[in-house]
């Protein structure tokens, strides 16, 4: 059987948009003399619409770009996503559905069985869990079609301590047992740099336990803080790859399900990988908002000049201006350094010096402040003052502000709230410091783009005479694991004092991150790049006391 | 059998405090001869703990509180509820329980069986539904124990769109036909106005349907967004509601199933309710983040007038102060309506211009704006000065500030992020600027507290010369009536219409509210008062398109 395997960019509730380009696709499918042509999870409104699945006119609308998909179905099947209402009385009032679409019509639907609700999942919140399995005839096979984690009854890791079996179902034992001849998955899984390699096991572990050819057909794209990667592929039964499509891209591919040619893409590591991610994050969010042009305040420092970086690369050098805010703590090769870097890039900047204001708010608050020493609210007001001038830069120009704080800073609150935490679109907030050096060193591979100054130097804020990042946190090195073991692995405090860290450090550490908690609920989107990002995947309450 | 309702306020996390309380309770339950002492759903955790689920150090410190708890239960029991650890190998780790204690031991776990999972719910994120039922005998009666939704199974009002059977069981049903003699529900029930008349209706007809008498035992208590407002009662076989516990407060009871007196709480009016709702909010607020005292803009506007008045009640005049900013727009009725304000109130102000500041900001920014017309950018940086004048304030003397913004504004982004945005906790973030109205009356019901001024003036931001939220906005009785349909009754926009609305101002609202999430993702926490308040029970993808 040919099937055409159609991974595209959609658009939260962008019907007319991801209507004809579905439409485009199975023109394109049946030209190419597939038989069937295989959309993504939730293809019809993108992945994950969220309460707009609450609004009746979203459910009507998707309704109807169904029907006008089915009716391009005449000499071809295809299979979308989208939702469905529940016919039942009890339950949730809708499935997350497969429609299979065949002579101008749909002929089955399929529903979801296993909801992820869990990390940034919340299907349950919406869906009703399907527990009902058949499969049906096409072009001579029996198909078996699932929904993303349908596959994944199994998981490989699992935030909840350890645990393999999250639901009561195993979808494709229940199938296996009606003898299909080939697995179709259509899904939404969200990119994290592990997640290629956990998806993969998944997909050859199922097609050998149940010696089944496995279609997998993922979304690409970023819808705000979820990233979708891409890299469908076409599984025989030994749970060999022989297709795979592009990563971070949208593809297109008829494959035959006889033939036994492998065409596989390269394999890139981790840090490319989230290069790539970023890039098309940020190219998305504008996308998708409709806008076009980005600042952001330059320091100097290695993560306002990633982002410089990363924002050239997804908008153009040319929709990024960028503002160089010298304090009287500005190091004068701080200035020169994020100087060298705007020339690299050739980007168009501005320097707009802040004492004026910083001693415009001394001026009048002295009275209120008395003789009071001077202490962290002077260095916040420094950070407010550039938040401000960026902010009006921002709404001057319609330039979106964009976050350069990265995952160790916002895991300590080591920022300030209204100032260089401000932004819509935080990049890096999802990439630990250690990772932020790798990254520059990869993008430096050729030639340099970002000052090797930049990459050497101490990190300092900057806020006081001869500050270092280190004076009030331990070092990246160390930090950076501690603070990985208790937000990636979610270990204990005793158990990542028993990996051997010092203990005093890993307390601190610890309850840095739990005392800012307030601090990131007011935190911008943040690009998602790990499998455990601050944001609405980790919801922890604020009035808590931890321990 | 006597009964001892106990219905405190817990704090999450905090396991020393809640499980002293609760051994406190059970100590005074068993010194007024009570058989059975019943506590709140997930009391010995506080509710509700989010992601503090998913780590272990937090399931054992709960599990060896519960220890500690049933060591005291000689001579009576005790319902305590708690996460207990799924036994079985499939499913999610946690059953989210009540444990039945006596003779020092758990003898018997209960686990909820309906798990919600919409709006501000997150329960099947973290625990396994229920799926067995039984009863069981203490002192001559069978028991039903039940939790919290378990009760709901039909609701009455439905956040997706109408529907009544929210689950595939009815627990009740089953239980019933275990022949019990008393059900007993422990709850987490968080408040809004109309909950606790859906509540009651929800207590009554599970009663005459089942011919059952049941013990309701809700928590009290604010846990950051959520507040929880208590009015436990006891109902009798026939639905009459017999003893019910007071609102907003801790509360405790030793009831006599057998008993036929009646022993009710006064009613009182939803504005009434709103205030005392967010005294309680505010007060819990600060202390269970270990905070005092707090501060705010007073602008003469009613808004800051009505939250300087709720935190004073919350937290006493001493610990609140307020700063005065007015700039060149200000009118001196407002200076003067805000000062008035502070001295009925006996609170201290300080009064700190901004024209400076903005003067600095705008030479600062002369050059890079060159010759390009003042708009919405200048407006921000007047609000945004305000706002670096008022953190200054907080981080300087440790006053949290407390943000002012309303509902209606908050819903169509009529506000500066990083300026009038700022703020730990949002007071009136879910409060209609038309029943601020009613409840500033409400407050001067006796004298004036709030200036009459303040009260009848026509509401303004004061940003530019005379302007007024009319300007921009449509008037505040017709727009709160379109948020109301469009935000808690979800109806589309054509349903709003058809109501007799405007079809342009309608669509031009909806807009609004639909351009304006990326703000609302940057809001403080906001107290909840309504059946749908935005922040975390209000999931809206970023980068739609809404139609």
């Amino acid at each position: 059987m040919k099937i055409a395997i159609v991974q595209l960019n959609y658009h939260i509730g962008n019907f007319e948009q991801n209507t004809s380009k579905i439409i485009e696709y199975i023109g394109l499918s049946k030209a190419g003399g597939a038989d069937l042509a295989v959309f993504t999870e939730l293809s019809v409104t993108g992945y994950y619409p969220q309460d707009l699945l609450e609004r009746k006119e979203f459910i009507e609308q998707s309704y109807e770009a169904l029907k006008l998909i089915a009716a391009q179905c005449t000499e071809i099947a295809a299979i979308v996503g989208g939702p469905s209402i529940n016919p039942e009385p009890r339950g949730k009032k809708l499935f997350n559905s497969a429609f299979f679409m065949y002579d101008g019509a749909v002929q089955h639907v399929v529903n979801k069985s296993l909801l992820p609700t869990y990390d940034i999942f919340d299907e349950y919140r919406h869906f009703e869990p399907n527990r009902n399995f058949s499969v049906f005839d096409f072009g001579g096979k029996k198909l078996a079609i699932t929904i993303c984690e349908d596959l994944w009854d199994e998981q490989e890791t699992q935030n909840e301590f350890g645990r393999e079996k999250l639901y009561q179902l195993s979808p494709l034992k229940e199938l296996s047992a009606l003898n299909p001849d080939l697995v179709i998955n259509i899904s939404a899984s969200p990119f994290s740099y592990n997640q290629e390699n956990w998806r993969k096991n998944i997909l050859v572990k199922n097609a050998i336990k149940y010696q089944l050819p496995i279609v997998y057909v993922n979304q690409v794209g970023a819808q705000t803080e979820l990233i979708f990667d891409g890299g469908s592929c076409f599984l025989n039964k030994n749970g060999e790859i022989q297709d795979e499509l592009k990563y971070f891209e949208e593809d297109f591919r008829i494959i035959d399900t006889e033939s036994s040619t492998q065409n596989l893409q390269p394999k890139t590591g981790y840090i490319e990988k989230i290069v790539r991610a970023l890039i098309l994050g940020i190219r998305d969010y504008f996308t998708k908002m409709g806008f076009q042009k980005a600042t952001l305040g330059l320091s100097g420092g290695i993560d306002s000049a990633l982002v410089l970086y990363l924002a050239v690369e997804a908008l153009g050098k040319e929709n990024v201006r960028v503002l160089l805010m010298p304090s009287r703590y500005s190091s004068d090769h701080s200035i020169d350094d994020a100087l060298q870097l705007a020339r690299n890039l050739d980007i168009k900047y501005e320097i707009i010096p802040i004492q004026p204001m910083v001693d415009t708010f001394g001026q009048s608050l002295s009275e209120v402040f008395a003789n009071l020493p001077a202490n962290v609210t002077e260095e916040n007001i420094q950070a407010r003052t550039r938040g401000i001038l960026l902010m009006a830069i921002s709404n001057k120009f319609g330039n979106i502000l964009l976050n350069t704080t990265n995952k160790s800073e916002c895991a300590v609150g080591y920022g300030t709230l209204y100032g260089d935490m401000n932004g819509g679109l935080s990049v890096l907030g999802d990439v630990y410091k250690t990772d932020i050096f790798k990254m520059a060193n990869w993008i430096n591979r050729d030639r340099e783009i970002i000052p090797v100054n930049t990459i050497l130097k101490p990190p300092s804020a900057e806020l006081r005479p001869d500050q270092k990042d280190s004076d009030s946190l331990p070092d990246y090195e160390i930090l950076d694991q501690i603070l990985f073991s208790y937000i990636e692995l979610n270990l204990s405090p005793d158990e990542i004092i028993e990996q051997g860290f010092d203990e005093t450090t890993v307390l601190r550490t610890v309850r840095m991150v739990n005392n800012n908690e307030y601090k990131r609920f007011q935190a911008p989107p943040i690009l998602r790049i790990s499998s455990k990002a601050f944001g609405f995947g980790r919801r922890m309450p604020l009035v808590a006391r931890y321990s």
